[in-house]
C-alpha cells in the first residue's frame, strides 16, 4: 500500500472496516490478517466494474459503491456462502473528493447490510475501475458449485427477472444522473445479492449459480460443467412487473432470458426434494419458481405454452 | 465471471491454477473455494498496476505477468506469510492474443517459482490493468506487522537497495521494449520477493514492512506505528554495484533512501536477538544489513559518518 493512497484508504474508507469478524488486522499494514475459524473452507471471487461499461460515468457514487459490493456477493451467494471480508482496487482519474465520499459511503452501507468488512486497498490513477475481491467461507464440503446437477432435476430461480434491464433502459432513456437513482432503478442499482437464500440451499440444491450475465448463459454453464441439458417454460418465467408495466410482456421475456444483471440464484434440486424447498419459501419467506428440467440433450431451449421452442437472439452479455 | 471472459481466462490463465495446494475448486465456477487448513490465519493484500504508471506500455508481457505477482507477493513477505493463492482482476483495452500468452506465461512462471494457484479471475475492456489479490496463511498469532518496534531496536534490510530504481532510469533512457528485458534490469523486472526471509523472521522481528514506496516513506510507516522514531546510517546502506557502477554512489544513495520498487525487507530486531538474525542469515544464506536503530524522537533521520543529519529531498513515490 503506497503513501499517498493510505492516505485515501484511511480517509474515506476506514470505517467499513468496522464491523469485522475475525479481523485480526484491517487496513494499515502491508496487508490484511483474518481468522476464518475451525471447520470452514474459503470462497474467493473477483469482479470488476468500469465506468462506462458496467454503469454510466455520471451516476450516484454512493449507489456505484453499494452496487459494486452487491455484485461481488451475489457470487458468494451463488456458492452458499458467507460474505466475510473484502478487498477493494480502486483507479480513479483524478482524486475527487465529493465522488470518494460518496463512493465510501454507498460501499459502508452495503458492507454493514451483508456483515463484511473491507480490509485491504489499493488505489491507482487511471480510467475509474473498481474491483473488488470478495471473501466468505462455507462449512467444509458445504459449498453450491455449478456442476452438481443431474437429468431430471427441477430448475428454479429466486425473485424476479428483467427489473434491472428494465432499469438500465429507462436511464439509457433519461440519462443518469449524481442525483440518487429513483426507486424503479433500485433492481439495477441495488440487487439484493441471495445469500440467506443461497446459505439455506447448502446441502439441497444440487447446483447453483448466479444470474449476472443474463438467465440462459448463466444456466448454460450449470448444464455444461453438470454433463446435461435444460427445457424452460416461458410462461413459467418470473418476471418483473414494472418492466413489464414498462416496456410490456414480450420485451421484459427477452431481458428475462437473455439480459444481465438480475443477480438472482439459479439453482437445481432433484424432484423428491422439492417438498423441502417450497417448506424452506414458506418459513423464509423466499420466493423460488420452478422454471424448468434438466435434460439429457446437451444445451438450454425454451418452449412457449404449446410445446414449441421459441427461438433466442442474444444468449447474455459478452464483454469481448 | 462473465461469458467470454471465461473463455480468455480458461484459454490462457487455467494452466496458472494447477499447482495450488488446498484449491477445493479453482477457476470455473462462482468463486474458487480454498481449504486454508488448521491453526492458521489468513493473509490478503491487493496491489494495482496501471500501464504508463507502474511500468511502462511497451514492456514484454511476459515481464509484467512476473513482476505483477512477485511485487503482491512481497507484501506477504512483509508478514511472514506462505503464498497460497491469488485471483486477478485485468482490463485490457483489446483482448491481444500475443500479449496474453506472454502475460499468462510470465504469471505462470511467477507462480510455479512461489507454489501460488491462480484460482480467480474477471477481464474487463479498458486501459491495461493489473489488479492481483494474493492470500497467503501464518500461523496463528505469528504475523510480522508494523507496529511491533521498540526504542533501541536495530534496524535491518534484505538484499541491496537502489537496483530498482538504476534498471528503471536505464530503460528510461533506452525506452523499454517488448523483447525480454537485459539482466541488467532483472532487480526491475524480476524483484524478488523476500518469503524464506519473512517466514524465517516470525517470532524474531519485532515489526517488518517491504520497501514498495522508497525506505524512508516505508520506515516512516513502521515508526508511526509503533510510536517510535529512527536513526539511520548512509555509509551503512547495502547498494546495488549495478547501480554505483553506472550511476555513482551519490545517485544510488538518493535512489535506496527513497526511488520505490525494491521490494526488499525493512525490519527491526531487539540487539538481544541479533546473534539469532546472524545465526539465521549465516546457515540459511540471507544477506540482511544493520542500517540504523530505532529511538525515540518521531520521523526517520539519516546521518553520515561524521554523524551530522543528512538533507533528503525526496521521500518516496506518491500516487496522487
Amino acid at each position: 500500500m503506497a503513501t499517498d493512497e493510505f492516505g485515501l484508504i484511511e480517509r474515506f474508507f476506514k470505517g467499513t472496516a468496522t464491523p469485522g469478524i475475525g479481523v485480526r488486522l484491517g487496513i494499515g499494514d502491508d496487508a490484511a490478517v483474518l481468522d476464518p475459524g475451525p471447520g470452514v473452507e474459503l470462497v474467493a471471487t473477483v469482479d470488476t466494474l468500469v465506468a462506462g461499461v458496467h454503469f454510466p460515468v455520471t451516476a450516484c457514487a454512493a449507489a456505484i459503491g453499494q452496487r459494486a459490493l452487491r455484485v461481488n456477493l451475489s457470487d458468494l451467494a451463488a456458492m452458499g456462502a458467507t460474505p466475510r471480508w473484502f478487498l477493494l482496487a480502486l483507479s480513479l482519474p483524478t482524486a475527487d473528493e465529493d465522488w470518494l465520499a460518496g463512493f465510501s459511503t454507498g460501499l459502508a452501507t452495503a458492507a454493514a447490510r451483508y456483515g463484511c468488512a473491507l480490509v485491504g486497498g489499493d488505489t491507482t490513477r487511471g480510467t475509474l475501475t473498481i474491483s473488488i475481491t470478495a471473501l466468505g467461507t462455507v462449512p467444509t464440503g458445504a459449498a453450491l458449485t455449478r456442476g452438481g446437477a443431474s437429468v431430471g432435476d427441477l430448475v428454479l430461480v429466486t425473485g424476479t427477472l428483467g427489473g434491472s434491464a428494465a432499469a438500465l433502459a429507462e436511464m439509457q432513456r433519461n440519462g443518469a444522473t449524481r442525483a440518487q437513482p429513483a426507486a424503479l432503478d433500485a433492481d439495477y442499482w441495488y440487487p439484493e445479492p441471495r445469500l440467506t437464500e443461497g446459505q439455506a440451499l447448502r446441502g439441497l440444491a444440487s447446483a447453483a449459480i448466479d444470474i449476472s450475465d443474463g438467465l440462459l448463459a448463466d444456466l448454460g454453464h450449470v448444464v455444461r460443467a453438470s454433463g446435461v441439458g435444460a427445457e424452460l417454460t416461458l410462461d413459467a418465467l418470473p418476471l418483473s412487473t414494472a418492466a413489464v408495466a414498462r416496456f410490456g410482456l414480450e420485451q421484459t421475456r427477452a431481458w428475462a432470458l437473455s439480459a444481465g444483471d438480475d443477480y438472482q440464484l439459479c439453482f437445481t434440486v432433484p424432484p423428491t426434494r422439492l417438498a423441502e424447498v417450497e417448506a424452506l419459501a414458506g418459513a423464509r419467506g423466499f420466493q423460488f419458481t420452478q422454471i424448468g428440467r434438466l435434460a439429457g440433450t446437451p444445451g438450454v431451449r425454451v418452449r412457449d405454452a404449446a410445446g414449441r421452442e421459441v427461438a433466442i437472439a442474444e444468449r447474455g452479455f459478452r464483454h469481448f
